[in-house]
């Protein structure tokens, strides 16, 4: 395994470690003129937290967001999929009702956003918006769903979420539901080996309409099955090889080759690619995190100090993640690799902890010999190729 | 009768026409500091209409449109119920998600407007944030459903739009559906004799949610079985007195008797207060009326030329809709009448179409001799007494 990934390195080994880090101007130049997405953005969470402000600047140290206008551009980040996630809950049509509330809340909150924005920000419901708001300097919201829990057994909703201009999502979150088996069940949960009856029916939806499945967060076996039901390439929006880190968040190489050699794509996760730890206290620090924008000095202060205390969540480096990365393409090929690594989700590196550190992607591609048109591919072209294999079955074209 | 009307108004015939028309500053210094809300703003139709910004002034002779936000600076409306509409349609599944789908989109759209204008305008969802917002200077934008059509056969859907900020609702609108007996029915509508059982229920989680009954455009039977059951005062938000028009939409003087006892409130519609006249040729007109901000100069000559040749819609005058509201205080008593004009819904005067004229009725009123404190109840005042009612009965605490 370990030479295995040593070769596929390549080049990059002979560089210095201290050179790595750094991003020339030349660099960040050619990272600026490449269109970057990262198909899960999960900062609409923030979108309704009091006092925070997806147009002004934030720091992750201070209230833990990771992407906002200002970092964008700081960053190069032109864009990608902002997420309406809704946590699993009962399987019940009290259940069912307040999720469907919650996501459709979700997403007025990113129409918000958008509308209170609109010299910087619009929206994006296919590959070519995605290129012309490129060429216009503007930044590209995407929508997607995380969890599809908020369906219920009515899936004449999707077809609202695409009225809404959703283009992605995903059967199922942590724990099963009413889709899909999850690639972390609770004891309780229901079981279908892969994906329900309601599920199978959900794939087809999803085609019909033109979205992009979307398997992160599925079992390996219904991931298998999304490959083999869904009429256009599957998306991992979000995901990890096993390889780096054996957690049932990350796939193995097999299902990876499957996905590549179904057209797929999978974008690298900076989360569960070294052991995570837990605790109480950290929870607690976190919560707290949330109400940043409305302490006063002093209590910032407090904070600060407090979560200094607290031992800090275990993250893998940039170096991981690009070894993490680097797996993946020698074992899908360029053509099925791309970045989703859970900003305002639980990611980031110990070394890189929000989206303003993201051209050393590019730098570091560039160094290890991945053309300016390889690398473009990774930041956005795989993901469009697949919207544009949605969209052409939607409209009743082949692939 | 019409001994009757001339004894109810009063001073006013005293009063030559001519003086009657124009506004005084004085008077207008009056109206401005009034908290103004109109029940009935379907402007929201107007807000996905190619190039027409709610924040631009509109000409209501080129383009048809009647409310915009500076118009409401110039006309003196400090907000009102802008109205997520949605057309009648067949009572199946399909219909259903079609109806739900067009609701959200509608109640997007005006997230999206006030999310645009955050200097100009807020949501308001209860009485004090409406005081609250007239004197921070904003518009107020309370938001209504105009038929319940889309909630399908699932009342859980009403509290989607309560958590929305929705917080008047009617059941029905032209042509009967599951909830309520219209005032205008189809021959092969499903017949309730009033509400159906359904609708029964629908007016038990209007309560429940604290949001306020509106009985217009339901039969009267329906109106009356709303006043009986509703634990809170009913609004009827765009309506008029059988006793001016024989018309289905307005109701006779003993259901506004009723309605009035059971301290609920009838807004005057400025529709329905003359016999009404259709055309092919002018829907037509009206059509490509809807396409004005795409017209080039040439086509807008040739449009304002071809609508000159059509015959127009059949309207009242200022003075008979005054007649009308005045018949309704004499009626109902002053604290049960108020303003729903039915403005971009198809409302409208002969001689004040659009929001602009409105000081003129405040003006006319205190010529009647009304009040400012009762013109106030009239502009806004009673409207409020009903969302307290309503929000009283939600908080559990009584009327």
């Amino acid at each position: 395994m370990k030479i295995a990934l040593i070769a596929a390195m390549g080049l990059t080994l002979a560089i210095p470690a201290s050179a790595q880090q750094a991003v020339t101007p030349a660099e960040r130049q050619v990272h600026e003129q490449m269109l970057t997405l990262d198909t899960h953005l999960d900062t609409p969470s923030l979108f309704e937290r009091p006092g925070w402000n997806f147009d002004e600047w934030h720091h992750v140290e201070w209230d833990g967001s990771q992407v906002d206008i200002p970092r964008m551009e700081a960053g190069g980040l032109d864009g990608g999929f902002f997420v309406i996630y809704t946590a699993q809950g009962p399987l019940t049509a009290a259940g069912f009702a307040a999720a469907r509330d919650a996501a459709l809340l979700r997403a007025t909150a990113i129409q918000r956003v958008v509308a209170g924005n609109p010299d910087k920000l619009a929206f994006a419901t296919t590959a070519d918006d995605a290129l012309r708001l490129h060429r216009e300097g503007k930044k590209i919201v995407f929508q997607s769903i995380e969890n599809s829990y908020p369906l219920g057994q009515d899936l004449s909703l999707l077809s609202t979420f695409h009225k809404l201009g959703v283009r992605m999502a995903s059967p199922v979150h942590n724990g099963s539901n009413q889709f899909s088996d999850s690639a972390r069940p609770k004891p309780s949960d229901p079981v279908h080996r892969g994906l329900s009856p309601l599920g199978r029916q959900w794939v087809t939806e999803m085609n019909r309409l033109g979205m992009v499945v979307d398997g992160s967060h599925a079992s390996d076996a219904a991931i298998d099955q999304m490959i083999q039901l869904s009429k256009t390439p599957v998306i991992l929006s979000h995901h990890g090889p096993k390889a780096m880190f054996h957690h049932p968040r990350n796939i193995p190489d097999d299902l990876m080759r499957r996905l590549a050699r179904s057209g797929g794509v999978m974008q690298m996760n900076t989360l569960f690619l070294v052991p995570t730890t837990s605790s109480d206290a950290r929870d607690k620090i976190e919560a707290r995190q949330e109400r940043w924008e409305l302490l006063n000095p002093a209590e910032r202060q407090q904070f600060l100090a407090d979560q200094a205390a607290v031992e800090p969540f275990n993250r893998a480096d940039f170096e991981l993640f690009m070894r993490s990365l680097l797996h993946a393409v020698r074992v899908m090929g360029v053509d099925h690799v791309g970045l989703g690594a859970d900003w305002d989700g639980g990611g980031g590196l110990r070394d890189m902890m929000d989206i303003t550190g993201i051209a050393r992607i590019t730098a570091r591609l560039r160094q290890a010999g991945f053309s300016d048109r390889d690398i473009e591919k990774i930041w956005s072209g795989n993901t469009l190729r697949l919207l544009r294999h949605a969209e052409r079955h939607a409209a009743g074209k082949p692939r």
